[in-house]
């Protein structure tokens, strides 16, 4: 066979889709992937270096994780049959969207939100009804719930608190939301330890209902690709089905562990990064930017006509943040990550410098 | 919505799929999933778990691991555009049939083989077109043929050497096979290293042609869960399309290359489960199975009408090997990996006692 003739024979729905690459660039401060600023201490990597000496590389991980399983649903507060972890949360997005899409059906998403959403669900070839967040970057819940109802059985993709923009739904929302909902509907929380609702407590009354959650960001492990699902029983049961065995290394399953044991050595650090926060939201809304949008997360977006200036002088001066003015409603915007407070101190002064503001003048009230 | 409607909502294809589970049991030899009994030197390991501490865990891995993908190419001889790295080859696998499967496709495979590739098929909603192997448990080339004739494009997955048989294919099967094929052929060649053609020098001459690898058996890291295909650039950059990002975790990826750069530790022990393999099978040439089946693998297939005596026997000795009577043509049917020459020895006691022969008397020519 010739190449032209093999390509052809991909899904279209694949070879439609745009190659996604985020070219690395090398920074001494990194305010671009939402991560936690704070590695886990030397005390615990030391414990699970050891781990790595004495446990044999050769041998499969267990079939499931239990131990694992058991120690995440006691910190979720439901029943480890409703757990299953996976590769990151992306691993469980993409194990939830092959049980759940038909070819023919629709998957309602909120825009601008995490962009794997709509890579799956155009490479699964299924139809993206995307509606859009209000002209704040709001949920527009009324406009989800008619696109809910016109739609009956469609699969609903939120993420709350939503990235790239930083709000969230409320309680009320989502009930709301799941009331007129007749599909399944899919709520990423990769963010919730930052602020928002934790919508753990709704899972008993909708079994539609499936959190997905992350140890990439409140828990300082992106490098681990952890990422887990919370569901009632009788559906993640199912999904447990399509769910490729031994899918986590030895390595990322025992640190999960750890960590979870040691969580409370985290909350000082997520208490200091909402602190953070909210102490550059202030800032930054004295600065000339268009917008600077609320955040219950641990990241900030804003608008600037200058944004590729703004971009660019902070690499300049070693600072990366992300560029998000490609994705929909969100020209001209940036998202800037929290970082520790010596690096935020060092962002503020950057930008203070771009826009010739003395700290003193910016700062004073 | 309650739970019979919501569990309605759950593709059928899903629904209807067995769930699968391997019951743990804990015995002191492990024969039972064909890994490489032998686990990496302290020098080794010693060396990542120094990595583990220095390495940030809160820190994303790079988009794509160029250093890795650079490094298991040389390996194979291709270049790095034509390798995607992956969770075990089984994620390898799952995003070819997403990648290549309409729901209208047919997979074909030559049973008894791998089960995940009938589970994906089913579970995608794909219909798979099993052709049996001979009677002796080889590969029906001319049966393969006619039903890639038969069904034009069609997906075609092969395992070789083959799991849990044992046999392979060779070059010119294979090139037989590509010369009338139409669509894909994903030859899964986890054990190659074993044993078997290795078809890396067809893939220039096969654009249809994707190779799956691991590093879960020779390479004697079952417990990092990594797996890479090998294609042409232009195929696999469509592949890398669906991927999800992010996908390999920093530790599993940095042993690998790390593994790679020591790969000549390998080449004794690899020479020596060939040997202990050879040996095995002669042994048990000489007890009266119903038949040992040859073996270009680290495993043995054995066929008895004792096999569920033989399997608790030697469960009470501390052995654990595998039942797998319940494939297609496999009844009355164990695989037994082959262990470290020490555990062979013990297996083979065990065996002899089971038939009440003398060691001396069975070994006697």
């Amino acid at each position: 066979m010739n190449y032209k003739d093999t390509l052809q024979l991909i899904n279209s729905s694949i070879r439609s889709l745009q190659a996604y690459h985020l070219d690395p660039l090398e920074t001494s401060i990194k305010l671009n992937q939402n991560e936690n600023p704070y590695d886990w201490p030397e005390e615990i990597k030391k414990e699970i270096a050891q781990f790595c000496m004495d446990r044999p590389w050769n041998r499969y991980p267990p079939f499931i994780p239990e131990d694992l399983k058991k120690m995440v649903a006691q910190y979720a507060g439901i029943s480890p049959e409703g757990v299953i972890i996976g590769n990151g949360s992306n691993e469980m997005i993409l194990v939830l969207m092959l049980s759940l899409m038909n070819q023919s059906n629709r998957v309602i998403l909120s825009q601008p939100t995490f962009t794997v959403y709509k890579l799956l669900t155009d490479g699964l070839g299924g139809q993206a009804l995307c509606v859009n967040m209000k002209q704040d970057l709001s949920f527009d819940v009324e406009a989800i719930k008619g696109a809910l109802i016109d739609n009956p059985g469609s699969v609903l993709i939120l993420c709350s608190p939503n990235n790239p923009t930083g709000g969230y739904l409320s309680q009320e929302e989502i009930e709301v939301i799941l009331e007129v909902h007749t599909g399944f509907m899919i709520l990423d929380q990769a963010y919730v330890e930052f602020g928002g609702f934790s919508a753990i407590s709704l899972l008993g009354r909708y079994p539609n209902l499936i959190i997905t959650r992350t140890f990439s960001k409140a828990f300082a492990a992106a490098g681990l690709r952890l990422g887990y699902m919370l569901g009632s029983p009788e559906v993640i049961s199912e999904m447990n089905k399509i769910k490729l065995p031994y899918n986590v290394n030895f390595f990322s399953e025992h640190v999960a562990s750890v960590l979870i044991k040691n969580r409370t050595l985290l909350d000082g650090i997520i208490e200091e990064i909402k602190a953070e926060r909210d102490s550059l939201l202030q800032t930054l809304r004295t600065m000339p930017f268009e917008n600077v949008y609320p955040s219950a997360s641990n990241f900030i977006l804003i608008r600037s006509f200058k944004k590729q200036e703004i971009f660019d002088f902070l690499k300049s001066r070693g600072i990366l943040i992300r560029d998000v003015s490609k994705y929909p409603m969100l020209q001209d915007c940036l998202r800037i990550s929290v970082g520790t407070r010596q690096e935020n101190m060092l962002l503020k002064d950057a930008l203070r410098e771009f826009f010739g503001v003395s700290g003193l003048n910016a700062e004073c009230k």
